[in-house]
């Protein structure tokens, strides 16, 4: 899974009829280290409620279609989490509510 | 799923008998701040019904079958939303009627 | 799918048995608007019969397998067609017969 | 299958239903000539137990669900072993206790 | 498919039940064209008995299970054939036994 920021969102009325109801995040994925945005931006089916600013990460592949949310649906990236905290060799780079 | 902009079209004569039918249409991908093409190229195939200059979205991999149009298909990229509009951080960084 | 020319072959004696009788073709992965060869490369399986310096696309993922040349193989990669041309912004960057 | 180093932790309260109780682990991946760090960072799902600081090598896509841990969920990225040591031309670039 | 060199060994001894006795090669990606390593690398479950030195390709996704030796397990590469010579535009670039 790969970790980015919710930056946006994506509105289509034109689309295919089994993604009808299914919110488009707009997301930059972030280096968890310095926690920047690459400059790298990927349109994620949400499946748990992200709003705008927060870190999630996503799943690529078929395994997008494994939520309750995208089963049976043509996703390839679906954000499955959002992160509280992110911690490298014992510190916290990041903390949801200290951010 | 990647955004990217619908630039042309691939035909071809001699061809898996699957995607007899489908058509072809070439994408550059964008980046969708600044909306400008990425001189990245793929070949997608169309569920939406997407003409040129549009701004569109496809889903790859096994996700690309899951449309009415190209169930069974050998296809790893599928168009399967033309996007109204963009929106980062409240701001619109795209809109379909005002480009 | 990804645009490439033919530019080789490869060939293996001893291989999983399963890809026995297939025919592996080198392909050099190319800028549609420039038509120019970008360096990289792919072993691709063939199912449209394509030949040295033809353009071609290929399918990736589980998606190769959907062909009935490919059908329980062990394909990442399949030649899935031919081009005839490629159109962009109404001006042909590639035709078969004038090339 | 992909080397890379455990390096941290990324926890999530509010997340897919499925993938409750699963560890998820902050790799860096790695050269392994070097054995340096390449800045390149993914979130894996855990099967084996692995702990900070360890070499591990994880799978992506559709085979990331195939271990006891993870069928049916949500991964695109499950670490399935712990490296002990890399031989390459006869010399070990990485052996466990000796690091 | 993609073309590479097998350069070393990967041995682990605690891993996902389901790759016990699985061979797992170190092969670092080539140029077909000039034969020279790339400095990427992956790590592939061998389905052929390919030995240090060989060049081979191997198959990446859902189709690296799709051999004998790595049906239903979680691999994500697996070689699958090594290679005998390979042609680029009527001269071989590489053959086994005059390397």
């Amino acid at each position: 899974m790969i970790l980015a920021r919710v930056i946006g969102t994506v509105v289509s009325s034109q689309k295919s009829t089994k993604i009808e109801g299914i919110k488009f995040l707009l997301l930059e994925k972030i280096d968890p280290v310095t926690m920047k945005g690459k400059g790298d931006y990927v349109v994620s089916m949400d499946s748990v409620g992200a709003g705008p600013g927060e870190i999630v990460f996503y799943v690529s592949g078929s395994s997008a279609r494994m939520t309750n949310v995208t089963e049976g649906k043509p996703s390839d990236s679906t954000i499955i989490a959002i992160v509280d905290f992110i911690e490298k060799d014992g510190v916290y780079t990041f903390q949801k509510n200290r951010e």
